[in-house]
C-alpha cells in the first residue's frame, strides 16, 4: 500500500483535476449561451461526465484511506473536507448544465442581445472556483478570504442583473420568456458561486480551526417588522 | 466513552431533528408568502439558527467518532452518509430563508394572489425531505426510491408554474416583479427537492451498494442537434 501521504496528494490532484473540468464548463456554459454556439455546449456536457466519474472516484478514496489508514487529526480533517469539496464541486457541474440547457431553451427565441453582462458574472464565479481550490490545496487562508468577499460582489452583479431583466420584460413584453431564462442563468452562476464559497469557508476551518459558516457571509437575523 | 452503537444512535436522532426543523421551516416559508405573515417568517428565522448549530455539532460529532472509534465497512459509510446529509439538511434550511426574503420582497408590491400553486409544491417537498430521512434511519430503499420518483412530479409542477407566470407577465406588465419573485420561491423549492433526492441517492448506496446518483435522476447526454 502507498504512503498516506502519496494517497492525499492523489486526492488533492483529483480535486484540482474536477475543479479545472468545473471552470472550464462554467466560461463554456455560458459562452455557449452568448453566443448561441451548440459547439461550446457539447463542452459541457462532456466534462460533467468526466466530473461525475471522478465524483464517485474521490469519493472511493476517501472512504478507503479513512477505512484502511484511520488517520486522525489534520489528515483526517483534510479528507472530511475533501469529500464535502467533492460534493460541492459535482452540484457546480450540474449548474453549468443547467445553463446549457437554458441556452438551448433560449435559442427557440428570436435571439436578442443579453442586455445583462453574464460574461462578467461567469469570470468572476469561475476565478472563485479557481481560488477556492488553490486555497484548498495550498492552506491559503488569505485566497480563501478572498473568495468569500468575491461572493458580495457576485450577489451585487445578480441584482444588478435581475434589475436590468425586470425593466427589459416591463418595457417589451415579447423579451419576457427570454429574460426569464437569462435571470434563472444569472441565479445559477450566484448558486455556483455560493459552492466556491462554501469550499473556502471549509479551508478556513481546516487551517484554523474558524468556523465561519454561519457569521462571515450570511446578513443577521432580522428585526420582525 | 459510550458505546459506538449508542454514538450513532445520538447521530441519527440529531440529523432526525434537524430534517423536523428543515420541514417545518420549508412550510413556514411559503406560508409566510401566501399568508403575507411576519410571524411565520420568524418561525424560520428561528428554525434556521438552530439547524446551523445542528449542523456544527453532526459535524463534530461524525469527526469525533471517526477519529476515536475507527469504523469500518458500515458503521463507517454510515457517518459519511451523515456528514453528507447534514450538508443538504443545512442548504434546504438557507433555501426555506430565502423563500422568507423572497417573501419580504414580494410584500412591497401590491397583493395579488398568487396564481400557482406553491403549497402543493411546498408539500410535495416536505414530504421528500421527510421520506428521505426516514429511508435513512430505517434504511428502507423503497421509500428512498419513492423520494426519487417525487422528484419528477416536482420538476412537472415547477415547469407548470414558470409556463403560469410567464403568461401572467405577459398578460399583465405590473405583476412582472412580483411574478419574478414567485419564479424563484418555485425555483428554491425545486432545489430543496434536489437536495431530499441526494439524501436518498445516499441511502440507496449505503444500503445496496447501487450508485444512482448519475443514471436515475438525470437525462441522458442529448445528441448535439
Amino acid at each position: 500500500m502507498r504512503h498516506l501521504t502519496e494517497e492525499l496528494e492523489d486526492l488533492r490532484k483529483r480535486l484540482l483535476e474536477m475543479g479545472s473540468l468545473v471552470e472550464t464548463g462554467i466560461y463554456h456554459s455560458v459562452q455557449s449561451l452568448v453566443e448561441n454556439d451548440a459547439q461550446q455546449a457539447a463542452i459541457v456536457w462532456q466534462n460533467e461526465a468526466k466530473i461525475n466519474q471522478l465524483q464517485i472516484e474521490i469519493d472511493e478514496l476517501a472512504t478507503r484511506l479513512l477505512a484502511l489508514e484511520q488517520p486522525v487529526a489534520v489528515d483526517l480533517r483534510l479528507i472530511t473536507a475533501a469529500m464535502k469539496i467533492n460534493t460541492d464541486l459535482e452540484r457546480m457541474g450540474d449548474l453549468a448544465v443547467n445553463i446549457v440547457e437554458r441556452s438551448q431553451s433560449l435559442r427557440k427565441h428570436r435571439l436578442i442581445k443579453p442586455s445583462i453582462d453574464l460574461p462578467h458574472l461567469a469570470s468572476l464565479t469561475e476565478t472563485m472556483v479557481r481560488n477556492a481550490l488553490d486555497a484548498f490545496v495550498n492552506r491559503d487562508t488569505e485566497l480563501a478570504r478572498g473568495v468569500l468577499a468575491s461572493d458580495d460582489a457576485v450577489d451585487a452583479l445578480r441584482d444588478t442583473a435581475y434589475g436590468e431583466l425586470i425593466r427589459n420584460m416591463e418595457r417589451d413584453a415579447s423579451s419576457i420568456s427570454q429574460s426569464v431564462d437569462l435571470l434563472l442563468v444569472a441565479r445559477d452562476l450566484e448558486r455556483i458561486a455560493d459552492h466556491a464559497t462554501n469550499i473556502a469557508e471549509g479551508v478556513l476551518f481546516l487551517v484554523e480551526g474558524v468556523d465561519v459558516r454561519h457569521h462571515a457571509t450570511r446578513p443577521a437575523q432580522p428585526q420582525t417588522p
